[in-house]
């Protein structure tokens, strides 16, 4: 089950220890404030987390290399924005450098003028309450003046790459005979029978990616600059739902592993090792394929895949 | 979009407030320490984050009114570690109050003697950094002295419920055409269609559900004390896959709406109003998925579940 152990000290590889952190998954927030110059900030926070109920107190980390830090850490006012799984590109927006993060997004005035944004799972309009000075980033505690909970599903962020959270229940196969809810029809339902077959058959399927030793970031970053060699990173984390910091990760390790190699200034492409890797990964994940299939009859894979199709 | 839409100040309704903060998923962590009477000591987290890289510093929030409280903001040492897919019964151990918590838990002496839990997705080894007062809990910073990333999928908890993450790709069609990546051969691989079809049919039955005016957890609880009405909390919250806050809000809510009622001191069950809840959300769910499938034969059908079983 360890075969992957990666371990130390963070400060002789912080690459290994964020690749760590990225272990506990976390949803995705855009953090909004109306700086003391009346312009508009905004920036995508991961390490955002709840601390008290009462009072209700809320705590996110800014890192003193963003350019909106010094608004951060001493206006009156910001708001956390808690993204649903419709804002994948808010996110990305809002993780960039520079730029009118806010052109092209729907927003209102919250309280003091903050920005807050729509279509969010939730909002949480916050007083600055203290910042705590923390290595490379502050810790800015906020006070909630009000909140909204829009009921819609969060964006999630986990090992360096966008998601959706799944949760269980006896429709997804891991219940116990007990654990029924009256949401199935246990074990009959179509919705069990696709979760469970689509899960037993993800799981396998990353002992083959697992087994070529790429992570996902590496393995969807090999394969896409093998079609797209000109494109730049953050294209490529847009396109990959990858973050941005994931994507150059995984661009230096496959570079180190002689996969990757610079064709250009701004161009990146497979050496004939990274092309016999995604060549080598691409028959084996066929392969598993036609194994997990193999003792079905083409008619029946042929009449499965035709009613699957015509229920996405 | 917005129907379903709760919002206000904290102050007014701290349960709709912790509903809101609920839409932020997270991993699940137990934050373990030696002591300084040489005993272990354990909780159950969700409010870690990390904050700094350089140096490597995280947090996280011990309420005040834990018992271990006392040892967690002055012992030298603690050891954050994030939860695996396999430790869901470790997260529920790890949050109750009281009893040998460390029974039966696999875990070996880390730096200073602080038990590092096995099998976890990973775990952090820290110094105790600072401890910031923070309303009801107070904010503990350490400084990561050991990582340890043992590359196994992290446990999941979202709006009450634990679950696990699903990272997009184009394997689960949310891709474009150009986002494809090597895992799928896109949109004819049984995986990629396992996927469309899954969350297709999730996604429209959450609506069925939201209908009849209940949460996740809602539904679960009241179809869970039909069938079980003497069985207690803890249990309902093990067999449910919520956490014993969700399942007790959820209780209340129920109450309050005249669907549970106690039948003893320790026995809940539904009421007539709550059991026509029930039967109704049911037949809600068959009518769902006889009109999802009515387009197919029922050859078809037979013959898809029968895939599907094979394969899960």
């Amino acid at each position: 089950m360890n075969t992957r152990l990666e371990s130390g000290k963070p400060e002789d590889d912080t690459r290994a220890f964020r690749r760590a952190l990225g272990q506990f998954a976390t949803g995705v927030t855009v953090v909004t404030t109306k700086g003391r110059d009346a312009l508009l900030y905004g920036v995508t926070v991961n390490s955002f987390s709840s601390v008290s109920l009462v009072p209700p107190l809320v705590q996110w980390a800014v890192a003193k290399s963003a350019q909106s830090y010094g608004e951060f850490i001493a206006v009156e006012r910001f708001a956390i924005n808690v993204l649903s799984l419709e804002q994948l590109d808010t996110a990305n927006n809002f993780a960039r450098s520079g730029g009118d993060k806010f052109a092209g997004v729907k927003w209102s005035a919250g309280l003091g003028g903050v920005p807050v944004l729509d279509n969010v799972a939730a909002a949480f309009e916050c007083v600055l309450h203290q910042v705590i000075d923390a290595g490379d980033h502050a810790i800015v505690v906020g006070r909630v003046e009000r909140f909204a909970n829009h009921g819609n599903e969060g964006l999630l962020f986990a090992r360096g790459a966008f998601g959706t959270a799944l949760q269980y229940s006896s429709a997804n196969g891991n219940a116990g005979p007990e654990g029924v809810d009256l949401e199935v029809d246990h074990g009959s339902s179509m919705l069990g029978l696709l979760w469970g077959a689509f899960s037993a058959f993800s799981g396998r399927f990353q002992h083959e990616r697992d087994a070529e030793g790429l992570t996902i970031s590496q393995s969807r970053v090999l394969s896409f600059f093998e079609r797209h060699p000109t494109v730049d990173v953050l294209t490529a984390a847009h396109k990959l739902f990858l973050s941005e910091t994931s994507v150059e990760e995984a661009i230096d390790a496959l570079r180190q592993a002689g996969l990757l190699t610079s064709s250009g200034p701004t161009k990146l492409s497979l050496t004939p090792l990274g092309l016999q890797r995604v060549v080598s990964l691409r028959r084996r994940v066929e392969e598993f394929e036609t194994a997990r299939l193999a003792h079905l009859s083409a008619d029946e894979i042929r009449v499965a895949k035709k009613v699957l199709k015509s229920l996405g």
